[in-house]
């Protein structure tokens, strides 16, 4: 698999290796979603313990790898904080309507 | 989990019962998606054995019973043969616009 990286970014998935099924795998957990949908509403990037979630820290953790290796969000690693993003634009050019319609359907303003 | 049961219909999810995360679960799969895109593409029901999938009968089984149980497809008993169908309706209703996305994702016609 293609990685993008540079000093800044954790590596990920690049636009055109996003895999729909990894992306759909990824989105398939509650919490995953939980987490989609509030990167979904803010313009801002949030660290991992910004995110009010109902499991242990590594299990967080867990989660925000799964998004990341899949392609969902990036992260980047600024001090001692790991800040995630949603890959929006990136998601929409690969699927057009999915996250949106993800997103709507997990309740959140798509 | 509310099942809805009557003679001819394997039991299956209620429309109402059908959860986003294990839909998007039972979509996550390569195969899978193969069925999916196959079922979407005709009106008939085809039966497990019509699908040309690279898995073994057993494993082919498994994934219906995955798209079953998360309400993605009905299958039907009819005599010997267990025919399938997707629940485009039921899908199209809970998740607007979800099912259309991943088909055309896929490269299927949504």
């Amino acid at each position: 698999m293609t990685v993008v990286q540079d000093l800044d970014h954790i590596t990920r998935p690049a636009r055109a290796e996003l895999e729909l099924a990894a992306v759909l795998h990824a989105l398939s957990d509650p919490v995953r979603l939980r987490i989609v949908a509030a990167l979904a509403a803010t313009e801002e990037q949030r660290s991992c313990g910004s995110f009010d979630l109902p499991v242990t820290k590594s299990t967080c953790t867990h989660h925000f790898k799964v998004l990341r290796e899949a392609g969902v969000i990036a992260q980047r690693q600024q001090g001692t904080a790991r800040l995630n993003s949603l890959r929006r634009e990136d998601l929409d050019a690969r699927f057009p309507g999915l996250l949106g319609s993800v997103l709507q359907a997990a309740g959140a303003p798509a």
